[in-house]
């Protein structure tokens, strides 16, 4: 069975991966699809998220990582998947989940949503907390993968002087 | 009694159609409202969705369409209208909805706010979701009136191809 | 248009006086329902309550009391009602009458279920609680309806020293 | 992949099969448990219930039917599954599965829990749903699967009647 | 400041004596109340939870571990406490002891109810789990206080095994 | 003990005041701390709100306003307070609160969040009901606190038919 891991990864959290390690146990193959979202203005390009998920998933033999620039139903589709993976962590992100999976089986009834529940110690963490505590100088080591801490930080502090330099 | 309807119908789904539907089977008149937000910059103009909304009710004799450029208590109170109907999705839905429904009977109790739960078939359906379909080309047939299927599905295309050059 | 306001009423509070009062004003005709529950054992009989009820809404013509014991649907359909009133007041409540009025309409989509807020004083209050503060001697005055007080205290006040006598 | 579905199919209802189809389709093997409850009085005895599921279930190969009176995730180790599969319909179910999903990981780490959302026409339906339509006399036939029509409607008549002389 | 930490405690847990560590930390007297609750049937007894109390909070110099027969607010007024503190797990905790919290206010104003948010790897956890876990013959060491592991673990295994003889 | 009371107050409400006058009843020292939020534009600048906030809060000897543009988890220790106080409204206001304190708690464990229900007849009051209300030309005397009741008034409306003007 293959499975899709969607999301923005804007940065990769260790909440992230621990979806990605489980997925990759379930299933026989996982493709992590970077999503491109018109609305959004991602803090990282999309090709350093794809970088990061590269080495962050390299000791994975049956993880890929790509980019969709579609529906995330129509990426399924194409990759032959007949599942795609979330993580679930509160209840206001099951709601929001809950009728993303009920529309794309609306489009796609042999596409099944099976969602995961992020283990207790990622519960409060997302992408945007990562930002928002780094936008203030606050430290991020425990919420990103060990191997793109340095990455990220930099990253991050740059858009923070930028935005600063903005300010003034 | 008199009934309204208010939203901002951008575009009008079946969801919306089937709240309206049945109001306008409950209450003796039901003023839809389309509600002019300062903040959101609506895909279809407020012309657009009155049209779209008139077209969709016509054969509805009870129901009017108008537009409201202030407060929705104020427009409710001059109408004479007695209650503000809202259809209910999910839980989040139920949360903003219940506050704003408290708001309003703080500025005027004699206005009551009714809820009717969303058809289960329509449960995952909303505005937003069918501009993110339509916004990478999948197919909103199932989800808007059938007789405003092509007047949505070039506006909505039209947009997408703006967006996608403005991107490049 | 006529409407039903079902519930248990064991006993009766001002919560339930809110929502009674604000449907009479809503719709032509109310009719109050004490339903009986074969798996609950109520603090009060049927026929108390069903008293408690004619006493507290002597004032309102249009409204009326009744019990039955079958399905509520049935009831509707019976007193040829459109709708059924049911007030909200947490997410709680809601999830489950949101599920109650789902099941209802696939027995009989004709008959809507509307639901109004309670007002914001009121939404702690169930009959649950009115009991809990009477079964420890507290006092409920502020809870159940004026002309109803003594007979709901004296009731609850005998039961709380039976259960205290049985305890020894 | 083995998976297993766990509940208490009390008695056995069309959200179920749903989910248990659904689960066929994505798993290898899957066992439907049977749990003992040793709370609860279910309507049908456990050979009942594992009957009706072993009727209903009698055309997917890779489906078999058992009963287990112990820890659910100690059923999982036992049948070398590495999946636990659950049905997802309100906000409230998945607070309740979510903390049953951490207290079986913090049990056994290697034993995912995985969740399919319902399908959307099956939201409201569950066991409880069914029994109290049934108790009151009213028509189950759209909710549970058409071979066990007859048997369930008989078996919850006859408690019915059961009860009614018990109440005079 | 006194605080009240009010609870069942049937059994204690390693989730309750976060919360109180925490209370003991921010209030400079914490009172630890065994509510007396008529209808619930509890695997402890009064003196069996008072005694594991203060077992688990002998270190603790601030806190006192007593057992109430009444309403909790009257137990706070009697004790002269300014603050009820509540550990919170999930949403469905929090619905409930918010509606507990607007009842005790309106009884008693100038007492407040604080809330503490459970530690992450705690959030699932709580006495139902624990003698669940504990009914199937699993290890509950991981979720109770070290020093109370041996005389938790023969109390329930003991119920057990009466619920087992029982059943045959 | 010292505690913090961290918000936007875009503009200041009667249930930030019942929040603040709450918290200085509980805690010795209350510093009032107005964020800095560099993705929000808010109405009011940060001198006004500290002004607004230190008018509202005059009378009160133990409380302090400031203003910081940092992390708060960082004021918090920079002012040796031990507890940050948040006031709930809604479950949607928990669910970010508790993802806040949790990440908050992996910062500095020493630090405790403790959330305070907001009375219920404030429970639908927001900064962004104010402004929303006041954009509309709406009445919100009930909403502020009674002495910035104008200058808040005077704001809005300046704003409004700014926006008015930009607008045609």
């Amino acid at each position: 069975m293959i499975a899709i891991c969607p999301g923005s990864f804007d940065p990769v959290t260790v909440g992230h991966m621990d979806i990605i390690t489980r997925a990759a146990g379930i299933f026989d193959k996982v493709y992590v699809a970077v999503l491109h979202n018109p609305k959004k203005h991602p803090a990282f390009t999309e090709e350093e998220r794809v970088n990061m998920l590269r080495t962050a998933t390299a000791e994975m033999s049956n993880v890929e990582v790509e980019t969709w620039d579609g529906l995330l139903i129509d990426y399924a589709a194409h990759k032959g998947a007949g599942v795609i993976v979330k993580g679930l962590r509160a209840v206001s992100d099951y709601e929001y989940e809950f009728q993303m999976a009920l529309a794309n089986r609306s489009l796609r009834p042999e596409i099944e949503t099976v969602f995961l529940t992020t283990s207790s110690e990622n519960m409060f963490l997302s992408s945007s907390v990562v930002k928002q505590i780094a936008s203030f100088g606050g430290d991020i080591s425990a919420f990103v993968p060990a191997e793109l801490r340095d990455v990220i930080k930099e990253r991050l502090m740059q858009q923070r002087s930028e935005m600063q330099n903005g300010k003034h």
